[in-house]
């Protein structure tokens, strides 16, 4: 075994701990990676608050190869590289072979708080200076991204990059993106991107020259009855990044006839009229993950467009802090830790 | 105004009683319809039961031109024509435009239970021997196409057409239609006619042969775990036409990546788990009811694929048999009224 440094909850709602952690020796498609940076995503804080274990967290980190087992081909040492929230999958069925690995059979790994599928430990995340991974799970970081901006990509990033892609979005597709947090930053800088015509959806007015520093044209005020009336099947894609449960047919009503809402930021049970899209035959999704082939193609298509995230980078001693901040939406627009300080 | 027959319902839960009624004069685009048959639909049901004032039930029927507006070009006196659950729209908005009266902003108006936009009475409908009706909103019924098993078409047969053309369906496409019931039957017909691969979901074992007569390759029993849990997503669309509230997650996992379920037989609120859309990709959506040209579509296709409802012909003074009967379930697979009795 190996052992390393990260950050550990040991109960729901507990405060993290600075801890000694062990990582199993290379297997031969693993690698050891020095993690650099690690992003902080409400998937964190749910699970640090649902934790019936210890708990450490991290699911969209980027680092640098350290070592490689004595079958890995694809990276080779001092590589940086970038893991997201699966690192193993069946491998063998439908979904793994048509490269949506985040729709396994079997129940892909997860990062953290999965069930490692040879040893049966429960995986440990990206809280730490070292992480021991299948290299099929590892991200080549195209050159000239920044390392900490493109953590989050990882998560945020591919979360809203799906369904973007999925539902065809491309030059004067009308976008609008509900919610400006680090799912949503993301989501009109890729729609921007791709070309749509992108309007962003918040309670909040003050988040216009935000919004229009990102690409999008305009903001709605989600609380501007009027606006929100005129606004009615204006868009024919919407990203909902609200991570709290809400009503879903205020939203549904601005979508365009055959147009589609994708619920990203809000998992769970969610009740809709099937009148909401019975009227002008909308659809309603939502994604999360994506597979390996379409989180390259995603990173490939930031270094090309030369996107990252909005981050505040704090040194990973201060992971309570931003975790405590992130409860309060306080953060523009996703916080990455700084694990230089674990050694 | 013009004196008629028909049936009424005067309060909520009440039988239908034979009562005189009135009809308008005919405006200038008006045609006077005699009703031959009306279908019995679940709607009709849900209507007299929540009724809070009197109501004409029936949205589904066909008949005869019996004389026509002083601007009416379409029709001619004599000819055979059908009509559906919507009567007028404002013809102006961006849905009308498009061909979609039954997405009107302005709400289309309703055969029955609605508000006449010009004189502000209350829709009376089909349950009766004569209707006045505007133009545009009466269909040509294809000659070939037996009159009474082709009332239904008008709402239970554009229902389930919608879905299936908005969804892409056609040769080869896997389809699943949960319910065999009114709507299912004839969601049945048409997928087989544009060359679906097509099975029937029931908790009824016995309806096999039935599905298989209409066209089926199979029927899957919904209570069969097994059964239920090897058909993972293994059809590309699902309309589901189960009339009562029930779960969805157990049919989304039939729906297979990027494919679709539309629910069409229960409408209001409904619950979904959003990992149920996430894994796979898959899309919720609903549908009830078609523009003019999705009508006239429909009933061409009919005609060049002979397919009408599979149905029971009563006279209509057995219409509180044929409602009774319709809230257990008790017919295959659609009653149909005929209306000569009240001459």
């Amino acid at each position: 075994m190996r052992t390393t440094a990260g950050w550990r909850a040991d109960g729901p709602a507990e405060k993290l701990n600075r801890v000694s952690l062990q990582r199993r020796d290379l297997r031969a498609d693993d690698i050891a990676v020095r993690v650099d940076h690690c992003g902080v995503c409400h998937t964190d804080l749910q699970s640090i608050n649902a934790a019936r274990g210890p708990v450490v967290p991290g699911h969209e980190f980027t680092g640098t190869v350290t070592e490689v087992g004595a079958k890995v081909t694809r990276f080779a040492v001092g590589d940086p590289v970038a893991v997201g929230n699966i690192v193993d999958s069946c491998g063998e069925c439908a979904m793994c072979r048509a490269g949506q690995e985040n729709f396994c059979h079997e129940f892909p790994t997860l990062t953290y708080g999965g069930t490692d599928r040879h040893d049966g430990t429960t995986t440990l995340g990206g809280y730490t200076r070292e992480h021991v991974v299948r290299d099929a799970f590892a991200y080549a970081l195209p050159a000239g991204l920044d390392a900490a901006a493109a953590a989050p990509l990882l998560c945020a990033g591919i979360a809203v990059w799906e369904p973007l892609r999925s539902l065809g979005v491309g030059r004067g597709t009308r976008v609008a993106v509900a919610g400006l947090g680090g799912l949503g930053h993301l989501a009109v800088k890729f729609a921007v991107a791709l070309g749509a015509e992108v309007a962003v959806i918040s309670r909040t007015p003050g988040k216009l020259d935000d919004a229009l520093r990102l690409g999008a044209r305009d903001l709605l005020v989600s609380t501007d009855e009027a606006r929100m009336a005129a606004s009615r099947e204006r868009f024919d894609v919407m990203i909902d990044t609200i991570s709290a449960a809400h009503e879903l047919g205020p939203y549904l009503r601005l979508v365009a006839m055959d147009g589609a809402l994708a619920q990203v930021g809000h998992l769970g049970p969610v009740s809709v009229d099937t009148m909401d899209l019975l009227i002008g035959r909308k659809k309603l999704t939502s994604a999360g993950s994506g597979g390996r082939p379409a989180t390259q193609e995603m990173l490939d298509f930031c270094a090309e467009h030369d996107i990252t995230a909005d981050v505040e980078v704090l040194p990973s001693s201060q992971v309570n802090e931003a975790l405590e901040r992130l409860s309060r939406n306080d953060v523009r627009h996703r916080f990455v830790l700084d694990m230089s300080d674990l050694d």
